[in-house]
């Protein structure tokens, strides 16, 4: 069963199943899903520090996706329960880069290691800073895994 | 917080979050969405019924598709909470209907209504039968709400 | 080779290639893409009538898909090209009903067919009246094929 | 308008216009579409060559992707017409390396550049080597843009 996200020790972990939709003609899980995962992970881990996404963008900051890197190293199933663990690699006042793991959560195994950087804009996509209230709870902590 | 699928009366309940990337720039999840979710509470509810559908396509039977049809009634957005509830609306030897309500789970506003008619073929896609021992698990029920 | 949209008697024909990202397991498109195409369709048929959708958001008018029905005949496969026939079937002061036919254009066979109803909205999606200057141009046509 | 696939000195650009359900609640294309543009260019590419990727799988060969990065420059919007341009960077007995730069049509600008390194498997995801005249028509060309 899918547990609820938890963070621990500045890491936390989402779970959710693979989709049918998701998957492709090979019969695993199409490799541009795995950054649509990585984002339901960051929302959640945004979550469970403090910080509402959804609360940001209400306030006029946007935090767009400027960099994206990911390792496949072994394919995500249909139905798999999946695990993101996903946490703040590296914070400045513009910036912030998180990393993730993709975990098949049955037996741990790692499906894909992933990093995403994304910069501060307001609403007309001008750069802005990250305020200061949020960047205290974005702590960056270090990397559980090797990615 | 999301709780994991339950089974109860022949509905099952599937609970998640909207995902940013589901979102459109109308700021509410895109439509085609409530069909992928649909498909995610039917997975869900064939496994609450004891049917793995990933355990069908490995024994070489398929339902595809072959009519849907959503009512959307009021917009889900990001990080909303959504329920979706799923039963078997009609079953025959060769297809299944099934029926869904899309809700907000924090107040159990419906925000949409729908209907998937799926077709068992082989792997050839040929028109094949439901075998009896999975109809007999999937027992049509009186539906919960007006689709 | 795919053509670009042309509108001709009030049905506008566009053309492109089934993605790799869109097929699923099964191996043909997964058919939440449908309402996608016919989104695509729909957006280059109202171009082709003189109405931009883009124009019409920025003026702060939105028509967001209030029902959706499709009919799949035969799959779509990974790299078909595929020609999404779209028409205006009704409007009123407040919705537009639209129909779609998906062929693959090698050999014209149908392999769905779709009907989606809109209707517009304010920027705070309270009911509004589709601008009589669009409506002009929205003129229905009898359907070219049986939905 | 979208103009078909040309494949000049090794560079294949392929046209299409950006979906409004690819748009998210930022108002600008998400960022998992790239790798899906990407992937369809590369189909592109690779037919542009003489190399079915579609005649691949069929032969029992697989290339998923194992490594991807994209750097987002500027946004891509709704009905934005987009060409994304495609080339190989390396290849050997199982690896193949694609560059891209996504760029708007209108006036040239960069929105992303990315690569994506592929792996050549079997249908049992057992490695395997790339066959020997598809190789010769992969042939790397020099970065047109920096990545």
């Amino acid at each position: 069963m899918a547990r609820n996200p938890v963070t621990v020790d500045g890491v936390t972990a989402t779970e959710f199943r693979v989709r049918y939709a998701e998957t492709d003609q090979m019969g695993v899980a199409h490799h541009a899903n795995h950054l649509i995962w990585c984002e339901q992970a960051r929302t959640d881990h945004m979550r469970g520090l403090g910080v509402s996404y959804r609360g940001i963008e209400e306030q006029g900051l946007m935090l767009p996706v400027i960099d994206a890197r990911v390792r496949y190293r072994a394919p995500a199933r249909y139905e798999d329960l999946i695990r993101v663990r996903c946490w703040v690699r590296e914070i400045t006042r513009r910036q912030v880069v998180f990393g993730y793991v993709v975990e098949r959560a049955d037996d741990s195994v790692v499906l894909a290691t992933a990093q995403t950087s994304l910069v501060a804009v307001d609403s007309n996509r001008k750069l802005a800073t990250i305020p200061e209230h949020i960047r205290r709870k974005l702590i960056p902590v270090a990397d559980p895994v090797r990615i």
